[in-house]
């Protein structure tokens, strides 16, 4: 193993786990050493597949994964004495009991979203706070839901914009490997903690923003979505949030012009993209939904709840291991991924400036029509007036 | 027919229209002449099982009823010379075609609010805004949306404590009955027009409230849901909130404290308490999601879209032929279709009090964490903290 | 309290034990002496509602029930000593542990189809086998899809005309009251026994049926849905298969023709006709998707889960105090609940004699257009073939 | 451009006409000319992303895709001239207006299974009927559901194992790319003609096979799932079913007891994979799920209706331009996608020795009492029996 390495060990490979590990294979300044989990369904029969060495994360369940096929390297405890930092990806609340067994082993750690801040000693969003992180033993990336919002917010917050910001988070009900066994099906289930949890824990990364957050989850398993409503302490215009947002890294957007008009159709775009499992590392930002007026902005975006803490995860890597550049790391890991911030930059340009084009290209009028005709979609129920009363 | 008796005709025997012939026949000042449609499926059948005369919508359509073996009693212009008051229940757009007949023939007329405030010259939502809908030949009751989002806010409003709202609207995808044909699945849209039209159409019944919506629809069937944010103009307690609610005309609150967490259960519940058609004529809102701070009360809250403009309509032909005691009418109304403000009366008191309770019954421990746990529910992804972060 | 009554009381106030509960208030010849149950949210508060004394099914949850506001009569123990009857509608296995207490009660006990037929002794459906049941101690009610598949089967296996069964079940998700916590999304879980248990289940009514089945549960909660396809001892015509099933009491036949094209729009049809919440008692067969040719019948049916056995239990409840005639048993029953074998009888005439008819009213072409266009709703996919080639 | 290469065009770059255009880049004998559409929207956009030149369908298109900023390099007129074989994968019922357009050009085509089987005169299975297939102008690749079945029939047909096979077919409601506009919500939607079109359709490949079908919908977009209860000609073992099964190309076993248990597991494994759109061109047969008696067979399967046809299409291209030998044809488009027999190769022995084995490793209980579990997931409702029963 080649010693400018960092040598990295993820324990539990489920949702994120098993992405951190693609991601960390395809990184030139880290080895994968193995993953630890306690099953031996096809979801660790994968990881043998790949090729990724397997440990039992429990040394009693040895046996059972063997009995099933899978070849076993060792346990936890062999995978730790391997590795510079392990990435827990256990489900919420077992990473705090690993805690103990990675301080004993002397390695560094990284802790999901579903672990507290306290047992972390510090939340991380790599565009936002990375140079605190450098060094550390611990840390923590936050939740899919304030990972997303800490980078569409941080776009306007850093440029000193944000005097409120009010977000309405709607959860997808369920991860689509186990839709079958925890969804939901035909309601909604607002959570009766107002104001939701989302907002404290994005002041964990961006302590002097002035947020509250709603929160609810719904029978859907693609993505999250945020409706945000920003108040600014000086009128912005729509382009200038447009510029600011394709500023921030790991933030792109999309349109409703182009027939992106749902969750759905954007997770479609990945898989045409040839994205790994369809990720989204990115925030999606709906660039037609984008509002202001002169006291506040509107923001509607996707969060790809499955995949957008993986590249926090990767640099959150380097900066436990001292990686100084916060910079260089989010290059580094954006270009191994293929984060961009432009999904279709081929055809991008007529689009951007559709909304205010004074071209006058024959066919444009038409591209218009269809493109307005995208936008309203599925918004033409009995129950709303007709458009005479709203023009 | 009894001289003193209202007589009203219904056009357009859907989602609505079955609803407010129901409606009106269950008033003692009113007489339900007849139900026009232009279809001859199973819907229009339901009519004639009821005991509803039914006419045809289109002359030409009559034929074709009555091979279905529906007996029709006239066209829709013979229904018009019968009657004081058309309803009009037709689909969206459809109500301003109708409206020219409804002027010739002299018939007051109601529309939904599919069609446009300036077709009617009014939007209506009964506990604002009654007395200027006296003796008017023509009004809207606004959507389901904006009734229900009314009824709250106006709760508010006319306390003098709100200085903004923030909505955003989470739309039913489609209606139960035609969930074959129009739904979604597994996706969310959201309204790229931002802000939505709810907010304007809001200021149709309460023009000078300051409010901003955003909107969204879900694949799901059972209610719309709304998520609301009101900076107010002085501090404003839990309590006094929940006062004002208690206070308003069909506004309801539920608990999830008491295992209602969602959108389905309180459906159920409607079911359970026989309500016809399950129906939710109230606004429900959660009582244990009411919170408030220093600048601003939140509410969650569900619009049952398929019954809640109904006691609007009946309430609309009262005031359109003249009757002049909106508080009156608004009483008739609700005794007649059973609307409350608390759909468990028999048991309400002790979770009234359980959030701040002092008393000491020994179960009541037990009885307030499963109550939490209920709470709760549903929010326990991997993605979120654990407890002890945010306590 | 009337001595020629029979005293009958519920235990298990769910989803089940709540329509039970109703069913016996409405029958002439039982009295409802209470219900019991361990919860004490809304569901519980409901009994409450409708005036059902409310009984502590276990002793010790009788404290938080009282601290929650339930007035509690007595404990289940005192249940018992006031009923001929207990109809025990507990979650599957808890009958199995209440069974010592009615023996030690000396009480009559029905069990649901959760529990096995072993427990009883007996499986009831009463139509097929109420005589075997009379003055039983016990018996069980089998499972919602069981009843629905022997009422069905049983038109066709009492006139000889099965040579061998195969029925795919496709079964709802959950039920509506639980599907925030209990449901899947967007996929589908077939059942890897192979034959399930529903065909055994059915042998225990009808012991000499030749039948298998295969089994699903899917992402949606109103009703079961069966695909039947029948071996006949000699061929059987449409007619005679339509004959068969409305001869059998609780069978019902709707028509795609009049729109009735999928579960939500037979569920919307009970709420029209303001069944309690919207229960559908009667299993109801596609009438114009019968088909048969010169070795097999095929049926579609709809089986709603959470009412198809309500009338099953009251007949048994007559079964075992000994009231000795079935067909008066299941004519009383059927009476108070207002089951029928046509949801439509005032235009029914029309349509049954639709497809094969030779009435040449002129608007039936049109009729007959539209109906044929219902019939095809939601078969038009791009995957499947032309028109041209399948006619 | 090679001569020995084949020249293929693409008309309609939507679900099929993407994926076939990708294939087809994959195959070392063919090169893409180019995708026809008239969509300017994201769909055509990623075409452009992937540097397929992009024609237009339709001339009058074209000036509104240029000014959507997709560069076209002609019509589907010049597309023609530079093609030996065009793929239409228009949406159902434009391929026959095509044709013409074809002919003229006197290039080959390939239909999609939405046109009927006259249209080009041949139903195209490749592993069933390749050879009568070469060097025909036209042939038709069948939809989706026919192609599935054809497979799993034809392993067992081949052997003339097959007296009768009866087959439930639950289609997915609508593609993922369009969900939010053409699905359903909480219903099923069976078809009301019986026997559905599956069957007849099948016997345009297999004329000999005693085929019935019936057909449903139901709220999920994922894949669609088979019921087959298959008479045999004679006893047939589970294990002889898995070696025909196992033998035949495109298709391959899953397990329930790898946790393998519902429709969206398996996608997801796709997903894990690495598979492209998280493609399954295999049939997918559940292991565990296949039974037999004395007289029948029974299968449970999963069809990937998005990406099944696609291998299909791409031997298709080969027979038509004469290439002769079916089997080298198939194995280079499975070599060139990636189809497999086995999914998770690595670890696949323990598992099938898993029901019968007499292997007594001390770990095996644990790991068969889990999988057991996983088998029996999702089917614990109360309303079936509890398992003394059915043992």
């Amino acid at each position: 193993m080649d010693e400018k390495q960092i040598r990295v060990g993820v324990n539990g490979y489920g949702v994120i786990g098993k992405r951190v590990a693609d991601a960390v294979t395809l990184q030139e300044d880290m080895t994968l050493v193995g993953v630890a989990d306690v099953g031996f369904d096809w979801r660790v029969k994968v990881a043998v597949e790949r090729g990724h060495p397997v440990y039992a994360s429990a040394p009693e369940r040895r046996g059972e994964m063997e009995a099933a096929g899978i070849g076993v390297t060792g346990t936890l405890a062999d995978l730790l004495t391997e590795v510079d930092v392990i990435v827990d990806c256990t489900p919420k609340g077992i990473g705090a009991v690993n805690k103990a067994a990675y301080e004993r082993a002397g390695v560094k750690a990284i802790f999901q979203g579903g672990e507290s801040h306290e047992l972390a000693g510090y939340s991380f969003v790599a565009q936002v706070n990375y140079p605190d992180a450098i060094g550390r033993q611990f840390t923590r990336v936050v939740s899919c839901n304030t990972t997303g919002m800490s980078r569409v917010l941080h776009a306007l917050h850093r440029r000193g914009w944000i005097d409120r910001a009010r977000v309405v988070v709607l959860r997808r009900g369920t991860d689509p490997w186990e839709s079958h066994d925890t969804g939901m099906i035909n309601t909604v289930i607002p959570e009766t903690r107002v104001p939701s949890h989302q907002g404290p824990d994005a002041n964990k990364v961006l302590p002097d923003l002035d947020i509250t957050t709603m929160a609810a989850a719904g029978p859907f398993n693609l993505s999250h979505i945020h409706f945000a409503m920003v108040e600014t302490t000086h009128p912005v215009s729509v382009a200038g949030v447009r510029d600011a947002l394709f500023d921030e890294p790991r933030v792109a957007l999309i349109r409703a012009a182009d027939g992106l008009v749902a969750l759905n159709s954007v997770v479609e775009l990945m898989r045409d993209l040839d994205r790994p499992r369809g990720d989204m590392w990115e925030v999606a930002v709906w660039d037609d939904a984008i509002a202001t007026d002169s006291r506040e902005i509107y923001l509607t975006y996707q969060v790809h709840n499955e995949a957008i803490v993986v590249p926090e995860s990767i640099d959150a890597i380097r900066a436990l291991t001292g990686f100084a550049d916060a910079v260089a790391s989010i290059d580094a890991t954006d270009s191994a991924l293929g984060i961009t911030s432009a999904f279709l930059p081929a055809t991008d340009e007529p689009i951007v400036h559709l909304a205010g084009s004074d071209v006058d290209h024959p066919a444009l009028a038409a591209v218009r029509a269809r493109h307005a005709e995208f936008a309203e979609m599925g918004f033409k129920g009995a129950e709303e007036p007709s458009e005479e009363e709203t023009d």
